[in-house]
């Protein structure tokens, strides 16, 4: 299964010329769509949302991602092979909130032209170069038929993310999704099948139990938010913070948009105080 | 066949992410998007959807539909099996109107935690709960393995439909389409093969035909449009009424939107006077 | 393979209309979407985007083209037989930048009942003409069985673009796309595998290349953008043109949005000046 996640949006035919592309390589193939709506250019945004997919991508899967504002520019094209996943794409960042460092286990440049398309464009790698990559390895082809060994990637800085050991979790609003609920970069759940990529600094509050430790949640604007199971514990229209179905902590209004109704936004610092 | 509507919207990877869980555990089953787009929580605009739909959907078809905005309380996670087609959703009235009270012959609550994805989200049953449910249904899991049996479900409220015995039928505005066309409950033509809510209405007024009556449509401001068989009838830009595709009275703009010509909404009444 | 294309949008159900009854009469022929989001009843975009696209699709492609602001009046519904596709939709001119006129092997309009829906509508032939006629040419039905042949199609006017040999070429803004980038009717680079509508002119200077010509772009208000191979070529924001992955000169704003800089839209004027 080829798995494609893109800010190409659905308004042009840009997903398609890449599907009928890999259509024409290997005919059988299954495609799932992960989004084309990633807002153009957010890297930051694409490696979150390849992350959140990931558990529940079969293992083996492999992931085109194309968010792609420097084609053309000399940003390698690349292909990466991680524990559970093949990766295509632009070497910027993309899929390294998805794949730990430690865990590529091998990468290489896109560059044989042998597996281009023909008379190759300078703007859209993702139909031209990505998508035949995606297509041929999933024939079969092994990556260093792709071409030569890159011994180093590009890797995205991590979300801010600060532990007071037993105190406290500082963490920022990562984004607002389409029910305007905030993700931020606080994990707090444990989740063994993923390459969270700060789970390292969960790692280290291990120890910690929610259920102990009378959480509260501190907003950007320093007010509190009751730190609840589900919606439906609060009424609507009301502010809550709980952790979401990727074990982030978010903040939502019951029935509403926080997004929308507080107005903060990415980059704002999310506190989840524990023990009062 | 699984057929999917939800609320959630193609910007995040949550679609996807019910798709992944449905492909590891049926891996050829065929997918058919209905929409994502219902704007979020609308519950009835979920139902006449799929009211909509079903005229088209195959005999047998499983329709996972998730609109959900009580996830997590203690709404019932359900599966029920129709004369056409098995539902998997949220006990919230959403496939009340694909499905006549009377045409259910057998439903279950979702409780058998052998079904449901590990570790259980509290905000995400679709993938968690509904699409595993799907899935296992149609790899041909019988319904009670699934849970017990409930003897009553949630419905929504029939929208505003008054007939006067062959004078006129008083409806109301449903919703606005992509093309701002203004859709109302006022159902003329029947159809056999379906549910429609307010067939037992219609059904009252069996003899009426269009034909002979010389309608006219009052709108909720209470000016006339001519009811007309198509679009291309009178002039760009002008108002008319007409059968839509679904059998249901819709207010259009030839070669514009109604909904942004007239700034009627929801909920607003029509008037169908036969008869003049 | 069928493709389809429609101004449909994906807020209700209608694509998932057509692809039922695509579903119901072949069950087992792919889809593509190529996309639904084409501006309400645009059916010049529809018309590029078709062309756009024509390049990567498999020879033998069905084409569903459903843009139909006609739809119900006398505007015919046709099946057309190019040198690489069949398309199948509204006789308005969709097909017409796809199919140059001269390759159409044989047209006919899709009159016989038999192969429409039971109780056709007369607001959504996509539903009950175009995607029946669609599976059941992907069944084998040959084409005359459909309905009887026609001589003359409607065709667009082509898009404005004069060359003066060897001094410049004049041309439009077509559109802008998903990123804001402006695509003009300016189409330089020979294409031999498609059927681009301007090719003649293109043809009439053959002999130009662009390596020898220093070329400068003209916007509509006559200012200069420099004329580049890629993005990366300048820094971030600042406006630039190029020849685009159709092969069509397009005007971007590195890591920003032309349209929304500039202001410019469609139809406004474009010059590439040579040996300026």
């Amino acid at each position: 299964m080829i798995s494609i996640l893109t800010d190409f949006g659905l308004e042009d035919t840009y997903v398609a010329a890449m599907k009928a592309v890999i259509h024409a390589i290997t005919p059988g193939e299954r495609i799932l769509d992960l989004t084309h709506n990633v807002p153009p250019g957010d890297i930051a945004r694409g490696a979150v949302e390849l992350w959140r997919i990931s558990a529940v991508l079969p293992a083996g899967t492999l992931i085109l991602g194309v968010i792609d504002p420097g084609v053309g520019t000399d940003r390698k094209a690349i292909a990466l092979r991680g524990s559970g996943f093949i990766c295509i794409g632009p070497d910027n960042g993309l899929f390294s909130y998805l794949i730990d460092a430690e865990s590529v286990h091998s990468a290489v440049e896109l560059s044989n032209p042998r597996y281009h398309l023909d008379h190759s464009s300078t703007t859209f790698h993702g139909r031209d170069i990505f998508a035949p990559a995606a297509a041929h390895i999933a024939n079969g082809v092994p990556l260093p038929e792709l071409g030569p060994a890159l011994d180093t990637l590009v890797t995205l800085p991590q979300p801010s993310l600060q532990v007071t050991e037993g105190h406290s979790i500082q963490g920022e609003i990562l984004y607002a999704d389409r029910f305007g609920n905030l993700v931020t970069s606080i994990g707090v759940l444990s989740r063994e099948n993923t390459s969270l990529c700060f789970r390292p600094w969960i790692g280290a509050t291990a120890s910690f139990k929610l259920d102990d430790a009378d959480p509260r949640v501190l907003l950007p604007d320093g007010s509190p938010a009751p730190f609840v199971e589900a919606f439906g514990a609060v009424t609507e229209g009301s502010l809550i913070a709980y952790i979401g179905s990727s074990g982030l902590l978010e903040i939502a209004v019951n029935s509403g948009s926080a997004s929308e109704q507080t107005g903060f936004r990415r980059g704002q610092p999310v506190e989840l105080k524990l023990k009062g």
